[in-house]
């Protein structure tokens, strides 16, 4: 039921719980918070806009939005090797439904608690389409950090979980035709990864002494490759064979094999891409598979080691030069 | 023109110059930004979201867009007696027009350059609606900062600047039916004072030693007013015949008395509304008016020291209990 509130209300019912960490000083309810990192302390910052209809379907559940907010922003930390310490939630709601925002901060909540992130901060406007912007920040040891450009020729390039689950899972979410039929739980599996990412925060943090580079897979495999490549000035030898798959992307992929360009450049997956030195000895613990190597060579060219030709597109466009493009483009991370 | 163009090279061309703090280690560029602020240092976090149509009008000019979503975070900072270290930068377009984006960055440059706030991060995203989400970052002397919570019965009551020219420039903007006829210069200058509201950074900074309570006026004065109160637990003794006004306000005063209760309750001036304990000699510097002052009596209560009827809605409400509002209330900082 639509029930307009006033603002003020509507924070404190929904918003107001306590922070955990004592370097939040003052939380939410003033003109800013107030954070006390103890001494030595690097901040790690990262934004994320998130908007109804481009990055998630128009009927996606409450829960699944605020997951989502939360937790794309947080890989951004994991892929720095941070650790959580409190975000800022911007939220443009069409109107105030008690109902659906009841369900979405109580989402909202359980991950703050379950990442260990407090909520610091935040504004709700009015907006003609639901638009959440969130800002996390996260806390390292002094000098230290996981970027994008401290890869060398002859480290592996290596991925936790699986790659391209939620560009399937969109596939479905957003009823494409002509899909090959899956079992039930193959297809409620796929959703289930779309709607519930989850940031690699124990594995970032565990490969903060071991990676050389590190960035999250959320515009596409190929795509945020490239990203690395930029950075660190290299090119890159893969073997998409090796690219990990879960038994229900592989159900669909035994259904339509020429899929795989799907997997590759789908974004939304959430995972971490990692440069790893020759000399480093993979944990298990990890949950690392290796996918290929960087070499030198023109500066972000990637190559199959068997020579197959990869998707021009690497991965998710925000302002498409062509109108004509295809509704995977319109979520992104 | 309208010229769609690719996100990355979007951000590579606008939003990339240098940072200048010492503490920015890493800014634009990577999965977060990295701060390394000097030990001691006390972290202040505040964010605003901005939406066309709503938060400022549709045909605003980019460049008071890009000042003013700077503006009324870095308001929250000098509320708190804080100095800017960085922000980032959601951005929600509806189209990648180049001349807007090359006028828009140009702008926000020159606030960062201009307040000493370097763009540390951001995220710019494709939306029906022009929306701006951003976070600033401020830093204070370790246990040091502004709230709303510390005031006391018989602090003074005090603003900076004048207060109500936002309110007035907005109703110009909005073409309201029979308004005053002001003369040119008036009118203009209080289009000035909405599109291009001004954070009072030195005044909270040179108040941190002195005031005993502070927060920016957003919402409408007697709103702003009114959280001070609920906050230290007090109400308010004010003089509405001083409360400080520009000569363009009383110029429209002059024609329309009665509009004293737009001033009042209009938002969007960002002063600041401070509290100040008895003891403290006020510094000419400070540019600040004594308006009334703290007792003790029902929490939230204002009186006029006159017994004036103050209005029963005293600011802005983002989700308005009744359809039937004013265009001003489309509006709030």
């Amino acid at each position: 039921m639509a029930c307009p509130v006033d603002e003020f209300d509507l924070i404190a019912r929904h918003f107001d719980w306590p922070a955990r960490h004592p370097e939040v000083s003052l939380a939410v309810g003033d003109d800013a918070a107030l954070l006390d990192p103890p001494p030595g302390t690097r901040l790690a910052v990262s934004t994320d806009m998130l908007i109804a209809g481009r990055h998630f379907p128009l009927d996606t559940a409450p829960e699944a939005i605020a997951h989502r907010a939360l937790a794309v922003n947080l890989s951004d930390l994991a892929a720095m090797g941070a650790s959580p310490l409190g975000f800022t939630l911007s939220l443009g709601l069409p109107q105030t439904d008690a109902d659906w925002l009841a369900r979405f901060a109580s989402q909202l909540r359980t991950g703050a608690e379950r990442w260990g992130c407090d909520l610091i901060g935040g504004d709700t406007v009015g907006s003609p389409v639901l638009t959440l912007s969130v800002t996390v920040i996260g806390s390292l040891p002094a000098g230290k950090a996981l970027t994008r450009g401290g890869a060398r020729a002859g480290d592996r390039l290596a991925v936790t979980g699986h790659i391209g689950d939620a560009a399937l899972g969109l596939a479905l979410a957003l009823g494409e035709e002509s899909l090959p039929v899956l079992s039930p739980s193959a297809a409620a599996y796929l959703r289930e990864r779309l709607d519930y990412p989850e940031p690699r925060l124990a594995t970032g943090r565990a490969l903060l002494p071991h990676a050389s580079a590190a960035l999250d897979c959320s515009d596409g495999l190929l795509q945020d490759i490239g990203h690395l490549l930029a950075s660190s000035d290299l090119a890159a030898e893969i073997d998409i064979d090796a690219i990990p798959v879960s038994p229900a992307a592989a159900e669909w992929l035994e259904a339509r094999p020429a899929d795989w360009t799907r997997l590759v450049t789908g974004g939304d997956d959430y995972e971490l891409i990692v440069a790893l030195p020759p000399e480093v000895e993979i944990d298990p613990v990890w949950g690392l598979t290796v996918i290929g190597r960087l070499v030198d060579g023109p500066t972000g060219e990637i190559r199959d080691r068997q020579a197959r030709t990869l998707p021009q597109r690497r991965g998710y466009t925000h302002f498409p030069a062509s109108p004509s493009v295809d509704k995977g483009e319109d979520v992104n991370g």
